[in-house]
């Protein structure tokens, strides 16, 4: 077997989500077990599981590319009951440019839809992007994989990762035989980032013979939920450009900012580009996906990434090992195109669409802040507001007697309090220990994706169950 | 960069589809300049970009199950008119067991799809299949890269390929850095598989240190067409069980098989389970996908591969590295579904669907058979019929002038005769050096994939082309 593939972890599918999902069937066929009727999925950003509706134009527009017998002559006068004059029009275009849904496209992704992205991109920005540049991908883990395999030399490439980090990047890193550097982010200060811990972390990565390569970023964080200042981002990309290190902007939670100082989002490709020209060549990959915002289509693995001032050697090898998978999937790059080109004013889906994005994003906004406030209340805890994403990452101080119990089931304490959790209110999260914490604090990693009408439910199964641990393990 | 992937090779994505497309670019801005209209590309097993009709019913489903809201109550009077009551019916029972086709899945699949594909295999084969041992994935590629990339365990490691083979494994084994070690198929004798071409094959690499695990075979064959005798099969399970090696069959063109007595298809696993007991250990992978047979869903990737025998342990890292990418798109695994489920006697659907998957089945034999007298009736080439696949893989026995011409251009002489038919006649093919060939022998692999009424046009465009050149280079 691989040996690296054994090293590789993966909480935020792992111990807890199995024994969720063990719960779940368990509750399907003897419900009278149990003191909760339902798991509920906090362990992953998986709006629609938790029934997050879909945007009504971009699922009528996908379901007439998937049956284009509906857009023939004949059909007209009844679609037009269902569906409106703009949706099949969008369709229409659609299906004339990809021809059909169920033939592979170039590797890259569909010509127009790339050509599409590019355009959004730029009208985000304000500076020219050129389509060759966009690689469509099967969600944006896909991309983050490609790149780190592409840009991993040896095992002493090190490539920096936030702490706490999304474990996509530990695991693809082990995966990759690659060193993770890690650099911590300030849980004090609202986890934010400080330059001097990129520079100690980098210099100390160094003195071993790493050859650090490249700095991962998720903003807004992941699971910490920060946003970065525009000055923040400024000193990231001129730390890049002196230590001579490709950036890795993780943007996928780009339209889920709900800090009102941080609106509207800046890319680090704007924020480059509007620095001096010795900054014009910093090499910057940006990743973008069609799972997260308001629109949640997890399962249909869409996203993009941007090579921004990368080498052409670089690129030709990334459409190589994109052409051995093929292409990413029809029905993820349609998703994409209408993530970049929704509806506008003046077309007839657009107050629709525009309520849709709206009442998700306001729920979303007031959902975030009730969790942080339930977590705030609880003994021990504290919890940084999300000013963006979909988790909050609260920290426990948790009493010694548990972290010895903990010891004695042969389990970090984070995830010994996760599991009790879980046993005791179906509420599934993950430990701190999957997404690296500092040492000796404790932390868990919950979306506030619950529906909203259920929402005060959710928090207070939460109290009763801390309330109960603290007690049960008071000091 | 990563040296792995530098050496990676892809020639159905190579020079000549590259090529390929930026004729076709150039036709659609002018297209006064060339004496064809239209590229044709035979390079890819792509069904429905030539044109070929998706299956009815399977569009309604997924259409269905893409928007909802059309199965609500106050639409069914209009569906009715649109859509078959047993396509409603269908969605409406994958919906139940799905939830929103916008949520991420369990990362092996959707439990109920992976139910029914274990029901498909027991009717197919005659004998019990656990749904457990079922992964579905996003096309048959991704599935035999995690399962190579996990047989891996270091730089000799060595995994068995066909020669000619399909790309995907080269391709693959240069990524995860393991030894090919290749077998020739013997074209002299219909490309069969020759066991004492294995044993030698084997006892060569061992005697190299290569730690051989592994034995790809593809059957029908790809590029090849073979279809495997029952008695070869046994023979080749037999040398794996002697030889302690992991089969891997790749059975994507499963319903493929235009040789009547080589129908019904066998596969390895049915195979294997009807031979004696000291067989029922024997380690299996087996894949299967719906970009191949009469479906040709190609853009959607979907497939599955399933385990037989495979030690707990090997499947619990694969589950792990399948949650990294989170899980298969769930369009594709919807796919998957209607295929290993398609509507039966009775259904209203039934005689529709039967028709269309017979009118493509018949088409697609009787191109295979006039491309193979095409190729037949050329100047110094021979060409093995199609027993099964989408493909023919004929031999050209080339002039020495059209040799010496190649070599000064700097390119293999296959290539050179390959990128000649694509400027004369638009028709892109991949040159045999791209699959392997014995030395010294010149192939090239094209699909019989072009519409039936262009088909005489397309087989004359390819005899004039082939004229010229051998009288351009004769000796």
């Amino acid at each position: 077997m691989h040996p690296l593939i054994k090293n590789v972890e993966y909480a935020v599918r792992g111990t807890l989500p199995i024994r969720a999902e063990a719960l779940s069937k368990q509750l399907k066929t003897d419900p009278s077990n149990s003191t909760f009727n339902k798991v509920i999925f906090c362990n992953i950003g998986n709006p629609q599981q938790l029934n997050q509706k879909p945007i009504t134009f971009f699922r009528q527009v996908a379901s007439l590319c998937e049956n284009p017998e509906l857009l023939k002559v004949e059909n007209r006068e009844i679609i037009s009951k269902l569906y409106p004059a703009d949706a099949i029009n969008r369709a229409e275009i659609l299906l004339k440019n990809i021809g059909s849904i169920g033939a592979y496209s170039h590797s890259k992704g569909i010509p127009y839809i790339r050509n599409n992205v590019a355009k959004f991109i730029e009208r985000r920005d304000g500076y020219k992007t050129d389509p060759d540049d966009i690689f469509l991908t099967q969600g944006a883990s896909e991309g983050v994989q490609k790149v780190i395999q592409l840009l991993t030399e040896h095992n002493k490439t090190g490539i920096m990762i936030p702490i706490p980090q999304y474990p996509l990047y530990s695991a693809t890193l082990s995966l990759v035989d690659a060193k993770p550097v890690p650099y911590y982010l300030d849980e004090q200060n609202n986890w934010g980032l400080d330059r001097k811990r990129l520079e100690k972390s980098v210099k100390e990565a160094r003195d071993q013979n790493v050859d650090v390569r490249a700095l991962v970023i998720i903003n807004p964080g992941n699971p910490t939920g920060q946003c970065l200042s525009e000055e923040n981002m400024r000193d990231i990309i001129d730390f890049c450009h002196i230590e001579r290190i490709v950036l890795l902007a993780d943007e996928v939670y780009q339209t889920n900012i709900y800090q009102p100082d941080r609106r509207p989002f800046h890319s680090f490709k704007k924020v480059l580009k509007s620095m001096s020209h010795e900054y014009q060549e910093q090499e910057l990959f940006s990743f973008h996906s069609i799972s997260k915002g308001m629109i949640g289509e997890c399962g249909r693995r869409g996203g993009y990434f941007e090579c921004v001032n990368i080498d052409p050697q670089i690129m030709d090898q990334l459409y190589k090992i994109s052409s051995v998978s093929l292409c990413p999937n029809i029905h993820g790059q349609i998703m994409v195109d209408l993530m970049t080109n929704p509806p506008v004013e003046g077309d007839e889906s657009y107050l629709q669409y525009k309520e849709e994005i709206d009442t998700i994003y306001q729920s979303l906004r007031r959902r975030a802040i009730k969790l942080a406030n339930c977590f705030n209340g609880l003994k021990g805890t504290t919890c940084n507001g999300a000013e963006g994403a979909m988790y909050l990452f609260p920290q426990i101080r948790l009493p010694k007697k548990a972290i010895k119990a903990a010891d004695k089931a042969g389990m970090a304490a984070d995830t010994f309090y996760s599991l009790a959790m879980l046993d005791a209110t179906g509420v599934c999260v993950v430990p701190g220990t999957g997404f690296g914490q500092e040492q000796g604090t404790y932390h868990f990693r919950s979306t506030f994706l619950p529906e909203e009408h259920l929402f005060d439910k959710f928090c207070s199964s939460i109290e009763t169950f801390h309330e109960d641990f603290f007690n049960k393990y008071k000091d």
